[in-house]
């Protein structure tokens, strides 16, 4: 079993940008926490960041013949991507939405998710912990066969 | 550890209602199944169904002296219940909240969650399996001492 | 055939409330008018009247193994009580709303109801005649098997 | 006692237009059921359709001289025809608005009607049902003298 | 003289729920302070607490007939209990809506009232103060006969 | 100079409905005044009414061979007839449009008129008084040559 | 009788203030043709013009001991100024509102006006001719003797 | 292959209104166009051209007897008539809505058409052209068999 | 102690002003009636009223200066004026906000006040009994010494 | 002539995406059909495919050199990238809005683009056709010199 | 060269009010900062505070005799005052807006500036330096011959 | 010291673009005023252009390590682009807004910036004069230490 993880806009500054919302950890603490999950875990994954909407668009499609789902934290992308939302609905494998803050206690704009109509599910607000679910998620929805409705 | 496991309105009806949303398990099933992985993490796990807000509230009031965390299924009150948010506002453990079906592909009104800003996060779209990445989110954060901030 | 009528919040003050609004007629007139329309038509009829959305809630899931159809006056929760609207939709058996004022004549609050979608049929607007008119459909929707679309 | 029955814009098409929604009888089978119930109540009953917003305004106006009552079916005009409304709110004699399908679980722009606040009462989601629960609403009003609040 | 005051969900919590905003005084230091006014002023008040949006409803139509004002505090039930709203207006004494913050200051949601338009007068933003200045307004209001208008 | 008084729907009821907005006159009432005014100030006047959306947009078209202004009181037309509106603007002589109620102190829906924009000027609230203003109005609108800006 | 014209905020720059919007003349030619009017029709009139919202209200207040109508131009606050509405409304003499462009087809917030619905009737869209409309209107008012509704 | 060509309000009055928005060319010189596009194409092709919305109803309703498919220019009825709406809906043939200007660089109320979601497709702001496209469209839509999903 | 009572626009017309809404009282009862509760609390009251809302800025301005209170009646710039609100925010001691009217049953634009997020307080619908209660209010937060959050 | 096709985020996957919504054929078969008209029309044609909204821009700035016309389908930045629309009202050619399926038949976020106000027209819900028709259209646009107005 | 520099409602309070929104200088501060910065680029400057919204307007209608450019701060009145607007868009001399907090990360009714639209441009959010940076503006577009567009 | 100047979309065609609107100078031209006021205030200054949202977001993240403070016109996607503002946010040195044309008198999706909650200030409306004012704003910022609030 293979997951990609796409991290969207501003993510690479974890750490770096706002710790009183997003927490100290950085992107690569994140990543590595999931790497040792996913061993125990027994499954293969990979990871990639972009400030580019095309960029995670493109991943997106390429990912349908590669991966058995993906774990995409949007960024802000999350409030106004459509074009990222086709993108999700357009490939027929699992795609999980996380978001580290909790979007709902924040500006009113960021409670509303253009991609999670099409995401097979969303977590927010767990902080890093949130990416781990999604992976133990991910993981548990493939022992049953998935099916988009 | 201890958890409580609210389920509010409409929830004893699982399995019953509207399967082609809710899925085909009853509630049983799904308390049977965190019971289960309560006994893997070696946490104490109690049951309350609701369908009346009051009830549910009153839970919220004592649950703050006997158990550790809640996970919270508000049903149809995630849209309207600014009682069971104040509820969720006054007690000083987590509240995760749970949605078995992915609230955002629904109706309109269902998008958005009065309980959600003071949640400490909120799970959807995973069916039964949200409520076991809850479980695992609570005893999670509970390694690590929670604060309300 | 068996037919449930479940009277919301505040219709056991009609009489006493707002008479300009409801009519001098009390609950227990309009229950009799039934009971007589009932036999006129060879069925059985119950009442019950709560001001708690829980009894509400509670009394349509039960109602659903010793009733053929429920007229439901859901009073002021029509306007915001999912939980109720909820409950009608879990259950198998026509529910018609009956709604004794015009709601469409008085404040902005009361134009929209959130059951209305779920409910096999609204009246609204005929004073207690509109209960006649509820029985009388349910009693000709009956000789036809009804279909939940 | 005469009453009028007075059929908006499009229910010509009644059987021939989308069968789904509003079901396979036609226009003509509803006249004939509400003569027959109308023999049965020993009033007399005619009936116009039109597709033309002046010709329902005009028949309401000349209505008031040979009806005692007016069964009216606005068709799509319910949700914009103020003109309509005017003639409803014009006339001396009640209105008793109906729809066949349940405006309340369709599009959006269904759920509101302009008509509604001046209409006697309001009756939808029964299909060809409703209108005979609207003749013997009329018929049953006409019993105790009617009064426009 | 006789004086009715209804604390609604989650005001049992006071003190021990987000101090910041409530102050840190108990419910029953706010009872104990109305009674000492009460007496100085020689009128009987009682109090009832509930979370359960039906215990209030019950509460006023019964007060009706054993009490001469109520005071209340709905709560969240504030900005959304239509059907608190409709037991506020079906009784014919007068009903004083408080609030210990300031509503106005807070959440969005929070500025608007569904019972103001039917209560005899609002007070909020003064802590426990308001609920003793609603007691002296409704003894003052009681000396000139008091009419809903 | 030629003027032609464009009536719109139900205005043939004036007098008949509702006299306490609109007054107990009769349209042939106002047409007499209409009439007197015009012999005095020496101009022809010819009158139309309908309740048809269609006749009106047709009288409009063939106004600008015959006269040199119009004076038009579109009935509750004025709130959503767009083609009114495109009929109005079409045309390359004056249109004055009338109201006999204050539309702005009636029902929301009233406030607004999207044939405002296009006419050359509005008067409302004077009763059948602003028919005389309106007619003064284009006497003198034509003294000094007018162009639609 | 007596009439005083109110000349709200920058009618004082009439001529100098946009000419394409609102014509070259100034505002002492408008008085000086309302002077000629009066005379005509054997009225007294006086002028007020004042950029002080302040200095209107009092000038309303005083106006009802000494004219027997006002012809009021709001100018900007005729969109926003709730405390000249209720100066208005206080005030038993009627007050006839002017706007001298259309206001309907200008910016959105130009269309609503909060003076109207508390006025005696609207005239706009004459340019200075809407003054000598409103001086008849309000001359031919006071024939029958005018009753606030 | 028959063609009818549905033309709404005021497009009689082609090229003698608003020519910087809708061209010179007249009603007739469009159809002239098209006649001569359909004689190329080898398909019959009729005009009507209405003011009145009913006719346009009644006309939808007997085309699908006589006609293929049907282009419709609804003229301004398109932001407001769901009659209209209706009947598109209510008929088997394709029919394509045409708009001689691009209503979506004109006000905002011409953006959104009641029309389009139950058209076949759209097609705006090419003037005259746009007609012969839909013509084309209709011609190659009906060699593979249109089926309304 | 020292308390400044604001009157805003048009409560000089109290008594002679739409009385059915704010009683046939005057100004000058209601300050008579504060000076005897102020003689009584032995505080010293001052009052000061204009229809000029850059007069009640300024005054707010030098209250800081000689009084330990305000007691507000903003009139109708409740709804609009910032620049008041500003002010009220600008000074260092506490302001409570009093209306006559229940303003939450009046006019939709009376429902919100710019004024009370940024106000001590606020106290409707008592009449001039609210201001007394304002009085008492500013005298028991004098005890214990007040501080802006 | 020379004409480029500007397809824009995901419409790669066409044919492997949604085939409900979107057909099975793919992009290449489109581009095959266009390039056949092309030849047929004698014009010049060449297609570029991106997911990034830059590159888009880019392209529009350069088309303006060596392209007559441009047929854009911007995929779901349709909705939201007013920079795309910048992009395509800055360079003096024809752009056509293209879309394949019905916009306004779907979701409300999709009956809504930014781009149309600043495109030569627009062209939705054929299908594959929709792109012959565009190119049919700025070929005949061509023949008569094209202004932005 | 000669600037008028108008400071709106509250301004006066500077340094005095809200210290952490407006800093801790005064408005003399400011002033003596921009009569320095004014002798350095060698023109003239003047200065008016007030807090009533009919100065503000008066001031700017005698500007346009006395001096080449005004900056003006509006306070709040930014937000409500059409008024102000028209004096500002009356007047053919350039009108530079400048507010010292970033309005835009404020309360929502701060985002929205009545008076920007006419003004020649608007600075926010640098404190004083703000007033320094319009001085420099105005100064530099004096060089070249200013146009209202 | 060094300077940053970030222009977004389509700026590039400045001159080429819309000169009623963005005037006739191009991008180089503005540069070169900036780079000779530059060397007049002895800062380094860099300059980067792009249509990419991503580029621009990089270029932010690496502005922080290089530079003292960012001059950014985000172009349209001012309007949009949360993933721009959370890069703002994300960087600890000034970002000063600046838009060419004034924003608040055009379309009115051009309003609203997502960007200026995030800025340390905002000029629109003064040309290229605009990007000259926020390099002195940068370098006046600097000389007193800067802090995020």
């Amino acid at each position: 079993m293979k997951i990609l993880v796409l991290h969207g806009p501003n993510l690479n500054m974890l750490g770096k940008r706002e710790p009183g919302v997003y927490g100290t950890g950085s992107l690569g603490d994140i990543n590595a926490s999931l790497e040792e999950l996913a061993r125990e875990l027994a499954v293969d994954i990979d990871f990639i960041q972009s400030n580019h909407e095309g960029v995670l668009i493109d991943s997106l499609h390429t990912a349908v013949d590669d991966y058995d789902a993906v774990i995409l934290n949007p960024g802000a992308l999350t409030h106004y991507s459509y074009a990222l939302r086709d993108a999700v609905a357009a490939i027929a494998i699992p795609v999980v939405e996380v978001h580290i803050s909790n979007i709902h206690a924040r500006e009113d704009f960021r409670r509303y998710s253009v991609i999670a109509p099409v995401a097979a599910g969303q977590i927010s607000g767990f902080g890093a912990l949130g990416y781990r679910l999604a992976l133990r998620a991910v993981v548990e929805m493939a022992r049953v066969p998935w099916t988009e409705e």
